[in-house]
């Protein structure tokens, strides 16, 4: 008796890639990575080598072709994220896109178009931290009710300062803070609150680093959200700490309220000595996610594999996306903006 | 050689002012309560007992001509705060005033005003924050650089659900949740910022008890606030918490981030039990600022001894009101407001 | 109606002296600090001028026979403890008295049966850990149920390292490390498990600061205690710790655990920044139980104006001394001991 | 260019087994999990469907004749580990074991003899506590100097009381608490110390479950270690916890304390409501050690295909073993104990 299996190809190797990649080639049940695309040379030859990848492609059209595969992983610049999802779905193959699923909300439209054309697909887009085993048995408590009825979000998303000077000549691209950032803590709003952003008011400085204003950007930001039913989201982001990486999200409602990851230490270790009594943080979003970037792969390959569709949508990923060029209005215009 | 004491008359004695009356008379050094003043004759008769005060007085007035009385220390409801604040100083007697120092910006600009004319008095206005020991030492360590330059202040104050009931008749009285409760962090963000509010946008609702919606106020709101200087503050306020009295605060600056507070725990004491590892919580602000009211009086004595000022101003209680008043008629006309 | 208020003259004003000093003159209720005694005369001229006490003795039995005293409180050296105890309970005064009560279990006895000789006088041996709040607090739940039937505590007493080198001098006259940093936890385990120790085993060594084990003591040091019951005992010394003073306690029941200042923070403020998340501690015992000793005076004045007995009592005292001995000889012959 | 894998046969697929199955089919990068063996029908059928195993074996010996096999995995039960250890490296496999790596010292001594014989062969003893993140980066703190020279290890193992009945009936084979429970925490010491073992004191009891006495064995111990260059050990062990598994380790040394997995939270989510602020524990040490299960697998993997021997070898198996039966005789006896 042979379990199926889905036979995976993935376009982009670069750092968040390269981790995707090892995922399916090792960590995730039922999957064989038996293509790898990208227009590096070196990061081809490195799917060869760690991977055990034996077709590598430096065209993405190509990859598509490849005999018997099943479905694409997408790791490539977000530039092109919507015009690959659409492809590949063209192509009758499930898809799962890294955020942003768009770069705009017109692109993330024609994504939402081309997934529901293909009903007999998975598409999946990356948002993470659904996937963390602390967000999601959070979820699970609210869904339980454990807090009574959710009315109140407050998520951050912070870096370390020292990513900072890295980040300012991908604001172009990336769209900025709130695009780049708060993109999670609005999904985890949306997802927590069972509703849809009404309007938001956004304000934020570049403190630390100036450089980021000459680009219309900013080091740290606060923002407010009021939902429809009039729940409300506060977000914030800075790319300007220095203890680590510190994504955290508090949930209120009418009975209590749940926090995630408040003090997001590295391990279970407490250092006592002459500095007091404290913990080391995690670096980055790789060391913090790293088990959801395992769970939602899986998550992808087990919703192929049982005919099923994951809970988070490409319409999760378009109104994640308004809300996001929403607050970067505010931001720029220092008005209260409305969502579509 | 006996060192100067400071003869004491205490006007209002509910729960906030028996507080201060047992302080006064067991606990601040060099001082001496020997007035009390209360409309309710019980309390009196509790002045007698349980303070050994001697002059009790049903009428205000006919106190601050009490000979010999040094000072005066304001307990009573709000609407007459400034009145008798003013009525004090006229008659050359020190004065500690309860916020709010009056209950709209004009009483509070004639309150500053007297002040001002009388600079051989002392005046202080409560914000008993600043006087707890985990408030002030964050301040000194923010004045030492411990976080480089503070950008952002988040601060709430969050009451227990248990007396959301009783608060809903107070609100014409004690101007609503961002004049009653934010008032504080209010003060602290503009303490921690060394800087002016400009402008305001706040949003909120009655997601548990709707009988605040009738009275044109909230149970649970957020706001932002941003600074002359473009620096930024997060309030929040919720009066629908069950685990305690959860008032807390963090000052993020260019070099790191401060958090005062974030879990209240009642004391050093944690239950490991079928419910998990867990603290309990203090219930509310008597129980967490004890200490803060105990070292606002004795710096009331010390100032008048020492013959210095406090930090803590007449126009700190001025701007803080202003801004309460903005974040009230955010919430209420769903628009951005600017501060005087 | 005048309340009635204890008039107490205090000996020995050495740190401790001072601080219970301050206490009796300005925070204690109803008490009234009359008369000082030391051999140091700053110490006395300290008394008049920050205490204002007028009458001031360099002898003891001097002090004893000031008019109108009603008690006396001793932080003398601990060699005189127990011959002042008893000389002031012959003169019919209250005491209170610094642990140790004596420096050996025949001058413990002898205070117990002086006490003993005067049931109409209150004396209170300064266990002041059962009056920290958070110790008193964990009692009362323990009392109340909340983790069953206890039957194993472990506690220990930390100090900070730079105070060792200072503490070599004294072991000949403190009785080593088990008599005077261990008698607190001894008192605690009897306290929480309303038993009697039976046998013990105590290990240790100088791990850090080589002198300590020329005079037969250790600068670390483990122990267990069994009880008549078979309930047990963990206790722990170390002289050198860097983070600050870690005095903590765990009860562990049939039915749950419950843990008392685990981590030794000096506030509720906690510092985010490169060396990561940390709380400061605090650096000595004055400041982790400064409520405690307010606390302990309180309840002896009010024992004395009730008429009612402490809960701590002579024998306590005993019993503590007994089991610091037990220990001592345990960890000088590398055996088991059974006490008396 | 393929790369080496290794061909794995599992023996026991009970609960362990079925984690370290699990870990083998899917998880550990290179490795082929080709065999399992087990007494038990139902166990091998689900090592086919969920394993994907091909060939399964109701026979030990058979498996070892597998063609192409490589190394065995024995989570088979404790009276045949050390029996089935020598007769996989007699024919020429790599081992590894689960603990205990024998159930006397005997055996213990006579697996390391042919440990000894095959040096071309890994063998390697589930110490899983060495392969959590937290612990191998404590040691690695540890090996760095950040706490100075390490003298003391406080370490426990506490399970949730509701396992405990089903416990009584396995002490005649697992050995007992000390042997059962404590193993790891001898180990840890060991490990963190870098010395041996010289005399144990321990104490215990049936507080919780009396039917553990009736098998002279308890639900509760506490036991003190002294090393030959007098470094001291702490070790408790708890049978009746209602909060979770509870398995935590303190290193002390000259210049500071680590502490791994004080609290031992099951995830990043603190649930603040009417019982306070909490945390939710982990349920038992499958899944406190979920981490160090698929590591140590992963080691014993890559040790084999990169020629390396683990760092845990099997005479640190036989000298915690050692250990723990002098644990054992000291708690029976009432005794100090020497160990070998």
């Amino acid at each position: 008796m042979a379990t199926r299996r889905v036979r995976i190809g993935i376009a982009g190797l670069g750092r968040l890639g390269k981790s995707h990649g090892l995922n399916l080639a090792h960590r995730v049940v039922n999957a064989d990575l038996i293509a790898a695309c990208s227009i590096v040379p070196e990061e081809l030859e490195w799917a060869r080598s760690e991977l055990g990848v034996e077709s590598v492609y430096g065209d993405y059209g190509s990859m598509l072709d490849h005999a018997g595969l099943d479905a694409v992983f997408l790791a490539t610049s977000s530039a092109v994220h919507a015009a690959q999802s659409i492809q590949a779905l063209d192509h009758g193959l499930h898809v799962f896109s890294e955020k942003p699923m768009g770069v705009n909300v017109e692109e993330c439209r024609a994504v939402e178009a081309a997934v529901a054309a293909r009903p007999d697909l998975v598409f999946l887009i990356g948002f993470v931290r659904r996937f963390d085993p602390s967000y999601s048995y959070a979820k699970k408590l609210v869904d339980d009710g454990a807090i009574g009825e959710p009315f109140l979000v407050r998520s951050q998303t912070v870096d370390l300062d020292e990513y900072a000077p890295f980040q300012v000549r991908f604001v172009p691209t990336s769209g900025g803070i709130f695009l780049d950032m708060n993109i999670h803590d609005i999904d985890l709003a949306r997802w927590f609150l069972g509703d849809e952003v009404e309007s938001v008011y956004a304000i934020g400085g570049s403190f630390v680093h100036p450089e980021f204003e000459s680009v219309r950007d900013a080091d740290n930001t606060v923002a407010l959200a009021t939902f429809r039913s009039g729940k409300m989201a506060v977000f914030g982001v800075s790319r300007t700490a220095f203890h680590g990486h510190d994504t955290h999200t508090e949930v209120t409602g009418s009975k209590g309220t749940l926090k995630i990851g408040m003090t997001p230490a590295k391990n279970r270790v407490e250092l006592f000595d002459s500095s007091g009594a404290r913990v080391e943080c995690v670096r980055d979003f790789y060391e913090r996610f790293s088990e959801g970037f395992l769970a939602e792969a899986q998550e992808f390959v087990d919703c192929i594999l049982q005919g099923r569709k994951p809970t988070v949508t490409a319409r999760d990923g378009t109104k994640a996306t308004e809300v996001g060029f929403a607050l970067t209005e505010s931001f720029r215009t220092k008005s209260i903006v409305r969502t579509y």
